[in-house]
C-alpha cells in the first residue's frame, strides 16, 4: 500500500515534512513524473527530496505523497532563504546562515538535528517543491492525460494545485510539542504572557506576529476599558459636559496614536529577534511561486526567473481591478441603501398602523438584505482574489497587500456604511448607540461558537470515525502481509486524519475581526463609550480560543516568514485618523456643544471643527513622527552589525589586494620628525616643521 | 616673514588647502602649540599635516596659518569619510576608497594626484584640523596667557575659533577652473543646462544641490506660468467662471506634488551619481566637531568620542527651545497685528480727513515696523543659533535640521501672517493682490541689488586697494633680503586678498528666497495667478546672479557632502498642504461660487469645502506615495551593489570558515541515484527512490 526508499532510510527514521493529497483524477503518469521531479537531483532540476507514496488499500490509488529532506538539503535550502540562525561562537547573536559556516551553528549541546525547527524544516520543503519549474520538453507532456499545459519556467505544483489535481498540501501536527505549547497557552489566566516563542517555533512567525498583536491590542485596550466606564458612567448620571466628552475624546486620539506607534516598536523588537528585521532589497527577494512570465533574468543576480512588465500590471490595476472593485463597492452601497430606505419605510408604516402581518414583513428584508450580502461578499472574495491573481505580483508580500486591501474595502463598508448613514444622514444618536451595541456583541458570539465549538465537534467525530476505517485498512494491510516500518505507518494514518481536518486559512479573517472591534471601539467612541469592555472580554476568549482552534481544530500551517502586520498597519493607522473626524463631528453633532457656545452660528461652530480636526491630525502626525519607530537598543544592534559586515568586507578586499598593492611597491619612508622652538627674541622668520614624508613613487601608479 | 618647512617641499609645490586668519589677540605660545598639533604625528594626537606661517611685515606678528596636507593623509582621510570614488577596474562604477585599495583608482589617465579635487582636499583638511581634540594634560594651559579652558575630547580649533582667537578659516579660489566655469555658468543662455558636475568639483556637493534644486524647480514653473498667464487673460477680459479658477487650482495642486515628487527622484539620481545616496546608520555618522560632552566610547565602533545623554537635549528642546521659539513666534504676530492695526486706522482716518500731515504720518508705522522687525529678526536668528547650540546634536544634519527649522518658522510669518490676516480676515482679495504683488517684486529686486552688486564693487575696490599694499610689502621684504619660494608668495598674498571677501554663509538665505517665493506663487494663487512668472524671470536672473556671487564675490566655500535639500523638502511639502487649504478656502470665499450655487447654504458651502479639501489632500497624499521616490535604474543599481557586498562578505567568511569545516571533515558521500519505474500492471507498493545520500559524522559535530 505504500511505496517508499526504505533501502535509504536505515539510519535515520523517515520525517514527513510535507504531505500532498492527490485527487483521484491524477494520472498515474503524472503521479511517477512528480515524483521523480521531487526526487531528482538539483543539477538535473529536481529538487533532491525524498519521496514515500501511499496508496489507497482498496483501490490501490496512489493518494498521498509524503515528502522529506536530507539535512544537507535543509541547509542549502536555509542558505538560500538567507535564514538566521544564533552563531554560538559569538554569544548567541543572529547571523545568516551558510552551509560552510555549519560550525558556528553548532555544537555538542545544539546539535545539527535541532538546528531547524519542524516549522522551518516544513517552510523549506513547502518551498522547493513548490520552487520545481516546468522544462522545456515538459510543456505538453501531460496535455492528453490531464489537460495539463505549462508555461516555460513555471512552478509546477502551482498549476498541478489550480487544476485541483492535487487535494491538499498540509505539513503535519506533532503531538507532544502541541502539549507542551497547549500548557502554557490556553490555560485559563489573565496576567500570563503568551509563550510567543514556542508559538513562533511552531507554527512561524507569520502566526506569532499575529499573537503579539493580539495580546498587546488585548493588554492596551485595558485603559482605554478603564476610562470607557467611566465616562459611561458619566453619561449615565447625567448628560455628560462638552469639556467630558472632548477629554474623552482627545484621550481616545493620543491612545489610538500611542497604541499604533508603540505597536511598531514592539513588533521591530520582536522581528529583530526572529532574525526579520534586515529586509534587503526588494529585487533580490524570491519571487512567488505563482509569479508568472517569460523566463527572464533576475537584474541583479542573474539567476533564471520570469520577467513580467511592471507596465501590464499597473495597466490591469487602473482599468481592470480598480474600476471593478470600484463597482462592487458602490453595489455594497446600493444595496445596503436600498435595504435600510425598505426597513425605515416599514418600520414607520408600522409605527403606524401597527398590525400584526407588518410585524413579521418588517423582518422580510433584513432577512433578504443578510443572504444578498453575503452571497455577494463570497462572490466579491472571488473575483478580489482572481483580479489580484491576475496582477500577477512579484513577491507574497506585494500579493497579499493587494488582496488584503481589496478586501479590507469590502468589509469596512459592509460592517460601517450603515453607522455613518445613521450618525451622519439621520443623526439619530440613539439608533447608533443600539446598532452599534448590537453589531459589536452579535459579532463576537457569532465568531466564536461557530468557529470554535462546531468544527471542535466535527472535527473529533470525524477522527473517531477514521480510526475505525484505519483499524480495518490496517488489518487488511496485515492480511495482505504489506508492512511497513512501524514508524511511517503512524505518520501514514496521521496525516490521513489530519487530511480531514480544515486547513487554516491565513490570519485574514482573525486580523479583519480586530479591525472592525477597533472600529466599533473606537469610530463611535463618545457615543457608546463602554464598547472597549466588550471588545477587552472578547478579545480575553479570543486568544484562548484562536489558539485552541489552531492547536486542536485545523491542519497545521507552513510556517511564514513575518516581521511585521503589513497591510493591517496601515488600515489601523487610517482607522484612527477617521476616528478623529467622526469623534470630533459627533461632539460638534451633538447638542451639549450647541448648548454651550448659544451665541455661535453653525458656521462658526463648523470652522472651529475645521480647525480642530486639522490641529488633532497634525498632533497625531507629529507624535506619529516623533516617536521612533526602531527602539534605540535595537538600531544599535543592527549599527553594530552593518559595521562589523562593512569591516569584514574591508578586511577581506585588503586582502585580495594586498599583493597587486605590493607589485607596486608603494613606500613609504618617514625620516622622523623635528622641531624646533621660535626664538622669543629674534623676529625672523621660524619653521615649525615636521620632517615625515611620504614617497610615492609616481612612476608606478 | 613666512616661516615654512621648506626643506622638505623641494619636489612637490606647497599647495594650501586651508588658510587660518590668526587674531592678533592671539599669543605666540597659543599658535607655537596650535602648529605642532597640526604637524605631530598621528600616533601622537596630531593631523600630520604641513604648515607655513605667514607675519605681518610691520608687526612680525604671526597672523595667517596655511595648511596643507600630504597626500597619504588625503588617502587616510578619505578611507575614514568613506568617500566614493570611481573604480577603474570596473566600468568607473563608485566604490569606497579605502587605502590598500588605491590602484583600483588610479592609472596612467587617472594619475593620482588627480584622484582628489582641492574641494575634496580642502574638505578633508578643514575636517582634520577640526578634529584634533583636547588632551588631558593641555585643558588649563592655555588659561592665563588667552583665557582658554578646553574639556577632554573638545575639538580645539571650535574652542579657539569660539573665543575669536582665529578670525576665520577659509580656502582659496582657483583662477584657472574660474574662468573655465564661468564660462559655461555664467553666459547668459536660457537653454543650457548648468554645469552641475563642474560646480560639484568646484564647490562641493552641498552647493551643487542647490543650483540643481534652483535650476530643476525654474524648469518646472514654465508650465505653471504659461497656465498663469492664461488664467490671468481670462480674469482680465471677464470674471472667471467657478470652473476655471478650480481647475487652475487643481492644476496647480497636482503640479505642486509632482514638482517636489519628482525633484526626489531628480535628486537621489544626482546623490547616487555623486556617491551620496547610500546612507550608513547614523550611529555611525561622525559627529560634528562642535558636540561636546564627557569623552566615551562610540556604542558601535568602540572609538573614543564625546557621549551626551539625549535625555538632556530632548528635555532642553522641550522646556528651552520650543517655549522660546513660541514666545518669539507670537512676538512677531503681536509687532506685526499693532503695525497693521495702527496702519489701517490710519489709512481710514486719512480717508477722511486728508491732510498734508497725515499723509506722512501714514508713512511712519510701516518705517518702525520694518525697523523694528529687521532688528527682531537679527535678536530672534541670534537666540536660535545659541538655543540649537545648547541642544548640542551629535550629527551636522541634526544641528541643520533644528536651526533651520526654527528661522524658517520665524520667516514664513513674518512674510506671509500678514496676507492671511488679509485675504481671511479682512477678506479683501485686491488688496491681497497687491500687497502680494509688491512683496514678490520688492523681495526680488532687493534680493538681487545688495546681494550681487553692491558687493562686487566693494571687493573689487578692496582688492584694488590690497593689491597696492601688497606691492609695498613686497618691496619692504625684497630690502630686508627676506626671500620665499615664488610659489607660496604667490598663495600668501591670494590668501591676505580673499581673506578679505565676504565669506559664504551658506545656502540658507538662498534656500529660504526660493522657498518665500514659492510661497507667494501658490499659496493665493487664484488670486495672482501671474506670480510664476516673477518667479521665473527672478530665478533665471537667480541662478546667474548666486553663481556670479559664488565665483567672483565670496571666499571659496569650504564643500559639504549632500544628498537631498535636507529640511527644506518638509518644509515645501508643507507648504504645498497648506497652498491646498488656502486656494481651496479663497475660491470658497470668493464671490462665484456664491453665486453658482445659489440655493446652498454657508453651512453646506462649508461641509462641500471640508469635504473636497480632505479629498485633495488624501490625492496628494496618494500621488506621494504612488511614485517611488528612487528611480528604477537607481535602485536597481544599489540593490547590485548590496548583492556584490554580500556576496564578497560570504566568500571572505567562506575562506575564513573552510580550514574549519575541513578539519571537521563533513564529508558528503554521493552514491549515485537510481529509479524504478512503477510496473503498470501489478498493483503491489513501488519505490521511487534516490539514493543518494549524505553522511554527516554526527560524532563530530
Amino acid at each position: 500500500m505504500a511505496g517508499s526508499d526504505t533501502e535509504d532510510q536505515g539510519s535515520e527514521p523517515f520525517e514527513t515534512h510535507c504531505v500532498i493529497e492527490l485527487s483521484t483524477r491524477c494520472h498515474e503518469d503524472l503521479i511517477h513524473w512528480m515524483v521523480h521531479r521531487i526526487t531528482s537531483p538539483k543539477s538535473a532540476g529536481g529538487a533532491e527530496l525524498h519521496v514515500k507514496t501511499v496508496r489507497d488499500v482498496d483501490t490501490n490509488q496512489c493518494r498521498y505523497l509524503h515528502i522529506s529532506a536530507p539535512f544537507y538539503r535543509l541547509m542549502e535550502t536555509a542558505e538560500w532563504l538567507e535564514m538566521m540562525k544564533p552563531d554560538l561562537t559569538d554569544n548567541h547573536a543572529l547571523k545568516e546562515f551558510t552551509v560552510k559556516t555549519l560550525p558556528k551553528f553548532v555544537n555538542d549541546d545544539h546539535p545539527y538535528d535541532q538546528l531547524f525547527t519542524y516549522a522551518e524544516k516544513a517552510r523549506m520543503v513547502f518551498f522547493e517543491v513548490f520552487e520545481l519549474r516546468a522544462q522545456e520538453h515538459e510543456l505538453e507532456r501531460f496535455w492528453h492525460i490531464n489537460k495539463l499545459r505549462f508555461t516555460l519556467g513555471q512552478s509546477i505544483f502551482t498549476k498541478v494545485q489550480r487544476k485541483e489535481l492535487i487535494n491538499q498540501i498540509y505539513s503535519l501536527h506533532n503531538k507532544e510539542d502541541l502539549k507542551v505549547l497547549g500548557a502554557e497557552w490556553l490555560k485559563v489566566s489573565l496576567l500570563k504572557k503568551q509563550p510567543l516563542g514556542h508559538i513562533r517555533d511552531y507554527f512561524g512567525e507569520h502566526i506569532a506576529v499575529y499573537f503579539a498583536f493580539l495580546g498587546y491590542y488585548t493588554e492596551m485596550l485595558v485603559p482605554a476599558t478603564l476610562l470607557g466606564i467611566l465616562m459611561f458612567f458619566v453619561q449615565f448620571i447625567s448628560t455628560a459636559s462638552l469639556q467630558a466628552v472632548a477629554a474623552f475624546a482627545v484621550f481616545n486620539l493620543l491612545w489610538g496614536t500611542f497604541f499604533l506607534e508603540r505597536w511598531k516598536r514592539h513588533c521591530n523588537r520582536l522581528a529583530y529577534n526572529y532574525g526579520m528585521l534586515h529586509k534587503s532589497s526588494e529585487e533580490l527577494e524570491i519571487p512567488r511561486a505563482q509569479y508568472k512570465g517569460q523566463m527572464g533574468r533576475n537584474e541583479i543576480t542573474g539567476m533564471p526567473e520570469p520577467t513580467y512588465p511592471n507596465m501590464n500590471r499597473y495597466l490591469w490595476i487602473a482599468f481592470v481591478s480598480t474600476p471593478i472593485v470600484s463597482l462592487c463597492l458602490l453595489m455594497t452601497v446600493y444595496i445596503l441603501n436600498t435595504y435600510l430606505n425598505t426597513q425605515l419605510r416599514l418600520n414607520h408604516e408600522y409605527a403606524i398602523h401597527p398590525t400584526a402581518w407588518l410585524f413579521f414583513y418588517k423582518f422580510v428584508p433584513s432577512g433578504i438584505y443578510t443572504t444578498s450580502i453575503n452571497v455577494f461578499r463570497a462572490v466579491y472574495k472571488y473575483v478580489a482574489t482572481w483580479l489580484t491573481d491576475k496582477e500577477n505580483h512579484r513577491l507574497e508580500s506585494e500579493y497579499e497587500f493587494n488582496l488584503i486591501w481589496k478586501l479590507l474595502l469590502f468589509n469596512f463598508i459592509n460592517s460601517f456604511a450603515s453607522l455613518f448613514y445613521i450618525a451622519f444622514w439621520l443623526q439619530d444618536l440613539d439608533l447608533l448607540r443600539s446598532h452599534l451595541a448590537a453589531q459589536l456583541i452579535t459579532n463576537q458570539i457569532i465568531d466564536q461558537v461557530p468557529e470554535t465549538i462546531v468544527p471542535f465537534i466535527k472535527v473529533r467525530y470525524d477522527k473517531w470515525r477514521l480510526r475505525k476505517d484505519l483499524r480495518k485498512e490496517a488489518k487488511k494491510r496485515d492480511a495482505r502481509g504489506e508492512n511497513e516500518d512501524p514508524n511511517f505507518e503512524f505518520l501514514r494514518d496521521q496525516a490521513i486524519v489530519e487530511g480531514h481536518q480544515p486547513p487554516y486559512l491565513g490570519t485574514f479573517d482573525d486580523y479583519l475581526e480586530l479591525f472592525l472591534q477597533f472600529g466599533f471601539c473606537f469610530l463611535f467612541s463618545s457615543v457608546f463609550p463602554i464598547a472597549p469592555l466588550f471588545a477587552l472580554i472578547n478579545n480575553l476568549v479570543e486568544v484562548r480560543g484562536d489558539g485552541f482552534k489552531l492547536c486542536n481544530i485545523m491542519q497545521r500551517p507552513f510556517a511564514r516568514p513575518a516581521s511585521d502586520i503589513g497591510p493591517w498597519q496601515v488600515a489601523f493607522e487610517l482607522m484612527g485618523f477617521a476616528a478623529v473626524i467622526t469623534n470630533l463631528a459627533l461632539i460638534f453633532l451633538g447638542p451639549t456643544t450647541k448648548s454651550y457656545f448659544p451665541t455661535w452660528t453653525t458656521v462658526e461652530l463648523l470652522i472651529a471643527f475645521v480647525v480642530v480636526e486639522h490641529v488633532l491630525i497634525c498632533v497625531k502626525l507629529g507624535m506619529s513622527s516623533i516617536i521612533p519607530t526602531i527602539p534605540r537598543e535595537i538600531s544599535i544592534a543592527m549599527a553594530k552589525n552593518e559595521y562589523d559586515m562593512k569591516r569584514a568586507l574591508k578586511e577581506g578586499r585588503a586582502k585580495e589586494t594586498r599583493k597587486e598593492i605590493e607589485e607596486r611597491k608603494m613606500s613609504r619612508r618617514v625620516s622622523g620628525w623635528v622641531k624646533r622652538n621660535p626664538s622669543s627674541t629674534s623676529g625672523d622668520g621660524e619653521a615649525y616643521s615636521v620632517h615625515k614624508r611620504v614617497e610615492i613613487n609616481k612612476g608606478e601608479l
